[in-house]
């Protein structure tokens, strides 16, 4: 635990307007003392997998013990849930959307709580904005010590989606998609090295990666290894194969988005080829 | 009084230059031991009164004691006055020029001082940036115990303007305008469900909204209570009518923006109507 | 030296993504004590200059003892080494590619570090995003107290630039550049007034500026003071000349950006001019 409680927060937010700082006030007139860390309130706008892709990059940055306050939540107001989640580690805050399906899927247990204790709300509980009324709060008051259990009973029912991993569809051929294009226009793919670790026993590693009618056959180290406009691939910090162009956006010369089809062929350039 | 001072911050200086972050290292170079939590910093640029509106959503969801130091500030080295403003739980710290007009309505009591303890402030003094070199400053001295009475002298003649309220054209006709679309498209109305409490003791409420020639006629509780391209009102956790659309921008289907002209009939559609 | 050990941040990350958010995760899972404050994450992409102006515009109003991360770094996993600087008040940890080279003009003495001592990097250090693996930490251990010796050997050859500074054609013609468009469209040249000293004795200050086919000839002492959309020239808080307009940008106005030529000439408008 911290020596200080720490609360992360994700939101698709933005910065257009007060939103996080509200809910930061919420937290802080329940816990003076807990330290507010902004993971990003850039996910796209209702995006609830967006959401997912944040949090499961960062949250174990973390130390033990931190609040991870997740709002994404296009259904606010309707039936879903408020659920708290434990983990070995960390407790995340968040709506029962699937936002936290990457958490379940990483974390060994998880004891997910319906919060139904609404003596812990922000009153009157707004059917729009329960950023400020439930999920700050409840954070507030779990960085304050108050138990899990305090907040409502376990459920098993909660929900969660399946990440979508590539599929193989021979030997030498394997599908994925493009799930993310960060802020310097590097294209995330789904595919990790585990997928293809044939190619990387040799040098060069032997592959062609097919997506929006471009083929890319060099991996690099390093952005900096590429040359300026050259498409390449590299082993990015994401944990997964990410199209990159040195000092440019990879996306834009692609012209691909998230979601865009990518194929990974093992071998080398056919005869003739490079 | 929360166990640590704690500052908030609205400005229109964006995100794009360092000017926030320099007002945090001044306020830490007075008072390391400070809180320094961002409200919004993209509040339209220049716009008094959209910084108003920021702040009177935010400012009372932080703990009593709270300094908010707000700085929309179009004057900045012309003849306006820093003032320092006392309610019954918080003080701001801004330039006098309206942007507390929202605080003043709503607080029962204020005092306000005008800045002049000149040795308070960063030297030299720049004329374009009171952000750091003045506000900034007093927010930190003042979060570190100082009296505000050691700033400077109580005025009566300071800066406000009067909310637009909507106007009633008739029994059953009221008429409105945009005050904010924020984030995800939805338009903010100056109209309160108090200004119309004759609707909302029926189930379904009976009313017409008008906006730049399309008709609302349907209240919903939640955004997700909607069909994904209807037009429907909500009472908005701004304690506002706002129209909204479900999982998309309302304010792009209107083709409206801030100040649109909004009309709210009171009554149900015309006979042979839904 | 802060009650609290204080870390800024300041990169060319942008908001879009997770990556500013991990990087305080893994300072507060070395310190959770510490206070990280951001400075700029807008710095263009892979803009060196930048960065180095964001930075020398607002590090030393931080408290003495504050350390200084700076990730503007296009050169990651490339050869360029990680460096700890530590000047009279201040440490400085960052990719050693010339982003400094503004705290090295300022400051009497440096000493600077090649960090080489793995052991303290997040393992595995991926290779393009050392400000999570490598910047990171440091910053979070030297928070901690550790002395910057246990890090690496001092180096000499450290990387710097020389700041542009405008050149004198006579005694009455200086040339410069706009090294800055901020938020509001400010447009920061790199001409201060030591470089033209003559000029400020006389009421009202005679000279024109010339840039992109415009001429200003008025100083403002204000933003307020210029009509709304006359061209005029401060004396900003950056130190340097600026080229403004009432509420609106002179970079739009005058269709200039960064880069953008300037011609300073001492002397009154011409016989029969204003």
């Amino acid at each position: 635990m911290a020596a200080k409680p720490i609360i992360s927060i994700t939101t698709d937010f933005g910065e257009d307007d007060h939103f996080v700082g509200v809910m930061k006030g919420v937290i802080l007139s329940i816990n003076p003392d807990a330290t507010v860390v902004d993971i990003n309130h850039r996910v796209n706008s209702y995006d609830i997998f967006d959401g997912a892709y944040s949090l499961s990059q960062s949250y174990d940055a973390f130390p033990p013990g931190t609040i991870h306050l997740v709002v994404v939540d296009p259904g606010v107001g309707s039936e879903r849930r408020p659920i708290i989640v434990q983990s070995k580690d960390y407790r995340f805050v968040a709506p029962d959307n699937g936002v936290l399906s990457m958490v379940y899927e990483r974390e060994e247990r998880v004891e997910v709580r319906h919060v139904t204790a609404e003596h812990f709300f922000r009153k009157p509980v707004s059917n729009t904005f329960h950023g400020r009324d439930i999920f700050a709060p409840v954070a507030g008051w779990l960085s304050r010590g108050m138990e899990a259990e305090k907040f409502g009973s376990v459920v098993t029912d909660y929900a969660r989606f399946t990440s979508v991993r590539p599929t193989r569809e021979n030997d030498a051929l394997i599908k994925g998609v493009a799930i993310k294009v960060d802020k310097f226009g590097n294209v995330v793919t789904n595919i990790t090295p585990g997928d293809v670790p044939q190619i990387f026993g040799q040098d060069p590693p032997p592959f062609r990666i097919r997506i929006n009618g471009h083929e890319i056959t060099r991996l690099c180290q390093s952005f900096a290894a590429g040359e300026p406009s050259e498409l390449f691939a590299v082993v990015g910090s994401s944990g997964f194969i990410e199209i990159c162009t040195n000092r440019g956006s990879a996306a834009k010369a692609l012209k691909v988005n998230r979601g865009a089809e990518v194929e990974l062929e093992v071998g080398g350039a056919p005869a003739g080829g490079a």
